[in-house]
């Protein structure tokens, strides 16, 4: 009907998008899930914070700069030709699909990755500070990299000759330093070290990774357009990876504790689809399954550095996306077929080269993202304040349920001051059953 | 291999109705999470009743009354030609696609519009009179609309020349309406002003928000069968007016409270897609950001309208989903580009036509649909009964949590009678345990 | 651009293979939600082994031996040509989309199939057991079938001329003969007869039971290679027979108990999506709704008889996913418009050949699946253990709310030992609140 466009690779990217899309929530719930009952509102609201805020940045400038024309041909950034998607229409191309699908898929991969860092600084961070550091990391951060790495005249694309289609380093490492930096500027929790994070809701953080399992599909093999042959390719291996990432990690958890916790099982998956970024669809299925292992094996040791280096990165984000991002960016140096990008790693043609480039890529990205991250974190400390003083204060309540209800009757019960008008909250409930009970112990 | 059909068209229009159809559930959740926990059971419940009844009386009459041939040539309903699917095959076409999902991806959207109403009514209607009311709504409302709008023969389409793809009056304006009209007729909940709802379970909520959102790029995108260039720029329309409508709504939530909560959050981002729904295709990136904007701002003042009118419309349907559809449909009639449909808004073609013939479609929708759900409302209640007497009895628990079993063991310790035979729920063990302590108190 | 590949149903076939897959963790919230707290997370753990597991094995050997090129001709098993997906690269087509995503839609299908067995020994099961149990079955019972039925090749398909696309006997009947055998060889819980199963987070369940819905539509309508005319009928009448199963369902439990929960509304809704798995786009809407009205009340019967045989199987596998299947496979005989296979049933063509083919494909597949699972499942049981000694005991705490916290502090407040360096869990806390009130009471 329309010769434009291929509706199939469409149809494809459409979904891609809208399953990254929902990787946002699922991300939320995956970390809520890992944090106590007091901060899950906290972390729920940093992710929605990252939904509206970036998605007016894109679709102001960030699109733009990511993938409108090069300015100046130096591979930095782009121009503002399409501030505000100006001069796109319905019968804009990028290859044979719309142009403004590929622009807000690339949104979605945007939202994602600030989202990530939220993770290296959960239960300690002013909404206020977080909203700031969103915005300009996404406009001084994750659009030059995309544009770099991404956008056909980006210099990493162009220059270096790394190989990354769906983030390994724009999304995966780059958060990871991120959240490097980020943990170090706003310091450590009070209790870092005495109380280990515990999930205060595990199916919650199962929910999460259902939706980022799901989601990652359309990350890794939305990130191809030359249709069938290489985005199907990049789907299976995201799930080769992710099942030999589990028993990776598995393996490095029994080896340590004699256990496997349903925790450990749910990180590992993640890994393996984190090793997948740089280029799932130039692997054969042995190698993705490999990498995928050795992913999982390896971030399972990665996440403990932080006890070592003394750095609160309170949910890994450093120890899977970071370390993650990396090792997938090297391994595709050594394993990459090129069946995609005629690039062929030193097992296929023997030569050093794509390493060589993967490395470059990788020192480059991280670099930037973690010392430019260091610099917003501390200039939006300075300003407007990211630490949070003194514990979280949400003032809603993320569950209200009738236990909280009935020990409010109790608390009536034992001559409690009745119902407060506005619904006293659980811990005031219980503040007034410890009061009067230790009343009562003392006559 | 299949001339009559699209491939790509068809993956995308069944991925859509797949989306769509998860929107009932989604707000099943995203309802069922801001009652409070001894009512969430009723909302699934409300709302899987209307996956089951619409879903066989859209396959019985439904489809063909709204999308069959039209009788007599008035516009105003289909023929039962194709009752029961009749007479079509694997080779029915609707376009490029088959006719079957055609019918199917409808059949989600009056899923979605019956269950949207029952927050309007949360918390104190009877399961029975729901039921009666969703298969009477279905057949006497939702389905001669869609013909009206939606069919090409419709008078809406047809005659009034009015622009609405997926549902700014049908779905959106419609539901709004009826929510308006059945909050009147079941009456307020007994503590309606005094005690205001709060969520039992915000998780929930953005869990809820999570399946809508994914399933509103379905909703919106899946309206245009006329391929990528459309179906794509209404699927990115819906995403820039989501992020637009949670930052207009935490807006005017921070100019209020000086403070935006989460759950500010989640109905700002519900407003924007409503906003959307008219002609998400035929703006803009940049009026469909406006308009979300814009929707969002004024929806988190339409919600208090309620208080002023007195009306319990306990979700708020009509702040929501009754003005964001009005809104949406106005601002189509001002912005629309007509790049879809040819008809141009005031700001493209300088003429009022577009705005008036909109305006037509609204005064005639809304007042179809408030004046027969009334009817409908009160028939249902002076039979079956709509308005529960006193308070909800659902005798399924919700939730059957450890500390409720512990404080069960307690009550035990404490001298209690037991474990009950029949496992009691843990307000009675309260009330045990309360009784218990009550006894230590007097002696 | 891809001539080798038609990219719309490749589409599909991606988007289809992404929904199946989220059924596993779908399966696991829904069986996760339906058991008390304690076991939660040894369910979510028994299907994320699959998750892990299956896809490790499917990638070596399952996929060769179930897809691979028949070995000697006898329709028994493939060759190991295709061992760890060699041979298969970007551009290797099964159909028109590539074989790569052929074998993982049909990977997904494994996973999902021996997921489903875990319901019959819920809360009872060994991890280390059920571990090994979930290799030997998906190497040496669910492989076997799957060459046997989906393989064009397999003696099921090619001799029997059986009709069963989407597993009514590979993955339903298979399923549910397999949770009789595991459940007899795992023997019955301790409380079993005396104390029912009570949900412990019925809104877990529906989150569950709305993944399913989604991906079922993936599962049954992606199982049709030849295009939109079968996918498309494949996909509605999927959810004609869940909307009519559930008012099945319904009916059944409203003549027995005067009352629908909704529990009984999310099972009614699987039976009908499992009976459409053998032909759903060989089906009439008017069939397909039938069927689905009729297994949804046979079901609701069919979960009653393990009372009668004293079968403990925990979460009516039997009843639902073995009936159900074995209902859907008889009807396909009746009912069957030969639309895609040419193979019509009774009330097409009057002969009982197809319906005798059906039998013939239960009885065999039926008879293969419990005489192997019970010979696996005692291996396994004899060796590393099967049955778990007393009760569940998982280390990980599924919730840790605040109320949890708050009770904490009332020990605290009694005069309790302070917070336990490790943090205890609840029922440590209950323990020292019971203690402390006994002794209380005592003096």
């Amino acid at each position: 009907m329309n010769h434009l466009f291929d509706s199939g690779n469409t149809a494809w990217l459409m979904m891609a998008a809208a399953m990254v899309l929902l990787m946002a929530p699922g991300l939320a719930f995956f970390y809520g899930g890992m944090v106590r009952t007091s901060q899950i509102i906290a972390m729920l609201k940093m992710c929605f914070v990252c939904l509206a805020a970036v998605t007016l940045i894109w679709w102001a400038v960030g699109y733009t700069l990511a993938f409108g024309p090069d300015a100046a041909g130096l591979g930095m950034i782009g121009t503002l030709d399409h501030a505000f998607l100006r001069g796109i229409g319905l019968n804009s191309a990028t290859g044979d699909v719309p142009t403004v699908i590929h622009s807000v898929f690339h949104m979605s991969f945007a939202i994602v990755t600030v989202a990530l860092i939220s993770g290296s600084v959960a239960g300690r961070a002013t909404m206020r500070g977080w909203t700031v550091f969103v915005c300009a990391w996404t406009l001084l951060v994750y659009v030059p990299m995309a544009h770099w790495v991404f956008d056909t005249d980006g210099w990493v694309a162009k220059q270096v000759g790394a190989v990354d289609f769906s983030g390994g380093t724009v999304v995966e490492l780059s958060s990871g330093a991120a959240g490097l930096a980020l943990a170090i500027v706003a310091g450590k929790r009070e209790d870092f070290e005495r109380r280990p994070i515990r999930p205060h809701n595990l199916p919650l953080v199962v929910i999460g990774l259902a939706l980022l399992w799901f989601g990652w599909f359309g990350f890794n093999a939305g990130s191809y357009l030359s249709g069938p042959g290489s985005t199907t390719m990049a789907f299976v291996n995201t799930q080769f990876a992710a099942g030999a990432a589990m028993s990776g990690w598995a393996a490095t958890s029994y080896w340590r504790t004699r256990r496997v916790t349903l925790l450990d099982m749910c990180m590992g998956a993640v890994t393996g689809m984190v090793a997948m970024t740089p280029a799932a669809a130039d692997l054969t299925p042995v190698w993705a399954t490999v990498i995928g292992f050795l992913a999982g094996l390896s971030c399972a040791f990665a996440i403990s550095w932080k006890y070592r280096l003394g750095v609160d990165d309170t949910l890994d984000v450093v120890g899977i996306h970071g370390w993650g991002g990396l090792f997938g960016m090297l391994m595709t140096g050594l394993a990459a077929t090129g069946a995609v990008t005629g690039k062929k790693g030193l097992f296929y043609d023997g030569s050093w080269t794509l390493l060589g480039n993967q490395l470059v890529a990788v020192l480059a990205l991280g670099l930037f993202s973690f010392v430019m991250t260091a610099v917003i974190g501390k200039a939006v400390d300075l300003t407007v304040g990211l630490r949070q003083p003194g514990s979280m204060v949400e003032h809603e309540q993320a569950y209200d349920t009738d236990v909280a209800s009935q020990l409010q009757d109790v608390t009536d019960a034992l001559g409690g001051a009745g119902r407060a008008a506005d619904r006293s909250d659980a811990g005031q409930l219980i503040d007034q059953l410890r009061t009067l009970l230790a009343a009562r112990e003392g006559h």
